[in-house]
């Protein structure tokens, strides 16, 4: 049923057997990437039909790392809406915003998403306990699904996290740790026990499979669009999976033929108080540096030093896209405003990604008449 | 497009024309019914067709009240995830149970459905104000599509409602008037606004179309079980209007030759602290008399005397249903059961079927091979 054929390394090139459990390349430590056999699959997948199938991520399922779909752990993630927003776009000089709405997903973000696919394939290998260091709202997200597999978890979170992030953790059973540091410390000790006690580390780009769940916003977007892709892609950036999910599904879906070469230009946004991807672009970097005391309102944006910086920084640049950081308080104002004038709950990070927008066009980087999808990562009951 | 023909009295049959603003029948001031010209489109409506459209409320286009799809108020609302949970429903005592998570619409309740529908259906018509009286989240719900629509909308809620419902009228905009009192003495207070300032009132069932939002919730269970109903729907009642609309949806499926005449017997679910419906069931009443001193957590559920008692009664008994009465402290366990053992977001109310649920078992009413489906009207984290 699914076309998976290997894994392999982003740096490196080096494959893997995608029917043994891996976290980073044994070689060079780098994310490995799930391939597929698409020159196969070109001959066979007919876009179309992907319509006639229920909504929602698992409609991808030829392109997922998946081979019983009955084995899922579904909590009815994916299939979110593109919504035109007209009126709030006008406001920030543009005519055709569009937004995708991430927070109704499960648990209310993307996050959803990446773990869906995780934990159905870590646990179809034979795991039996996770653990994942998260900024917030990766582990409200990798908690419920795990209790949906019947699965034991273990949170790693600032200790200054959202406590709608704590809560929900708590509440479906995980083992939360309440970590004094950034995600970065998190994810150091998470790994730590990780290794002690043989417990499978979902940390972001550390496994394969959430980039896979992510991708499928790649693919949602491509047919909403009638397989037409729109000019820009204005994202949020914390760990970047789902940036670098998107650019990955535009790569398979060109490689089906069902797209052509032409890409949306991505805009990675950060916040001031925590803008390594910015710096490491602006810089034209390779890689980014620890941000120091990173600091932001949006706290899925407070990832000082992403594992995926190379993968994301190469999309950015063959897309011909940006990085830009933007101030709290606008971001603040700016889910204030979607609600106000759109009825829309946005995170904090979503919002963001409409402050961008408005700064991108005053500084002429972004024309009036392109057509922009931001993604509203989350929804604002989660904000702080 | 849409097969609308005319509005119609649920209790004294009078007509009245659908593209005219009408609330109440004038005659006998009962709740009036959408109908649709189902004759004509048995011949032309083919129910597979309905599957290759983009999920969500308007995939019906034709079954609802709009010509012109273009003019929709939409926050991507409907096309809710029908979740099988094997490991809770082992608990109770049953086989097979399903979950429609209406907890993952806008502003996290089903009741964006009606309000869609609603506010679409009344600005084309010639609105520019609105009035809502709410138990908690219709207020919300309203005042989201009411923003979307950029249109003026009041607010009336008891003082004590949920102030997850509190707060997010005020962040949309919406002129909230804290009420002493329950949703009905909200409603003659907001009914008397409405008549001084020319608003108009959205109130369950005092106009027409928010039942054909709800209603798609019928036609979702159906075409997500491949046109087979459930044995049970089990459904939780303050208003009433989702099973109401969900009856009405297998009604209508039945004169399109969608599906026979075979029916799942329906549920409603009531709290002890405030079961006006479970009364009149019990003593064959035609009618609920008004419950005194109403009080449950499940604030959705809080509706002393609801318009729509009749219709209800009617299709429980229809149906061969049957209604109960569970407890609060129950309910508040199951919302914790479902987070730990299926990662499930449940509101009270939608906790309260599944309590129902197993009462319904241990008494022999409900038998452990039927399958049954239950509705979560709402996401955990509005609860209290």
């Amino acid at each position: 049923m699914s076309y998976l054929s290997q894994l392999e390394c982003s740096e490196c090139g080096q494959t893997y057997d995608a029917q043994e459990l891996h976290n980073l390349c044994l070689k060079c430590r780098a994310p490995l990437w799930v391939r597929y056999d698409l020159d196969r699959a070109r001959g066979e997948l007919d876009r179309d039909r992907f319509a006639t199938r229920p909504a929602g991520l698992w409609r991808w399922a030829e392109l997922l790392p998946i081979d019983d779909l009955a084995q899922r752990i579904d909590l009815g993630e994916g299939g979110t809406p593109l919504l035109r927003i007209d009126r709030l776009a006008s406001q920030l000089g543009l005519r055709e915003v569009w937004l995708k709405d991430e927070g109704r997903n499960p648990t209310g973000s993307f996050k959803a998403r990446g773990m869906a696919t995780a934990v159905t394939q870590a646990k179809a290998l034979g795991v039996k306990e996770f653990v994942v260091p998260t900024a917030g709202n990766a582990g409200g997200a990798a908690a419920a699904y795990a209790a949906r597999a019947g699965m034991a978890i273990h949170v790693y979170m600032p200790k200054d996290a959202p406590p709608a992030n704590i809560n929900e953790c708590r509440a479906v059973g995980a083992d939360v740790h309440l970590i004094d540091g950034l995600i970065n410390d998190a994810g150091r000790i998470a790994a730590a026990d990780a290794k002690e006690h043989g417990w499978f580390d979902l940390a972001t780009l550390k496994e394969p499979y959430r980039v896979e769940g992510k991708k499928t916003m790649g693919y949602e977007i491509a047919q909403d669009l009638q397989w037409t892709l729109p000019d820009v892609i204005v994202y949020p950036t914390g760990g970047g999976t789902g940036l670098i999910g998107i650019w990955k599904a535009f790569e398979e879906m060109e490689a089906l033929s069902w797209i052509g070469s032409k890409r949306p230009r991505l805009v990675a946004v950060q916040a001031i108080g925590c803008q390594p991807i910015v710096k490491a672009f602006e810089q034209d970097q390779l890689a980014c540096e620890l941000h120091q005391n990173a600091h932001t309102i949006a706290a899925g944006l407070r990832v000082p030093k992403p594992l995926g910086d190379r993968m994301m920084l190469r999309a950015m640049r063959a897309s011909g896209g940006t990085a830009i950081a933007v101030n709290d308080e606008a971001i603040v104002q700016m889910t204030e405003m979607a609600l106000r004038v759109e009825g829309i709950s946005m995170a904090f990070e979503g919002a963001a990604t409409l402050v961008a927008a408005r700064v991108l066009f005053d500084r002429g980087w972004l024309k009036s008449h392109e057509k922009i999808v931001c993604l509203n990562t989350g929804a604002g009951w989660k904000n702080p």
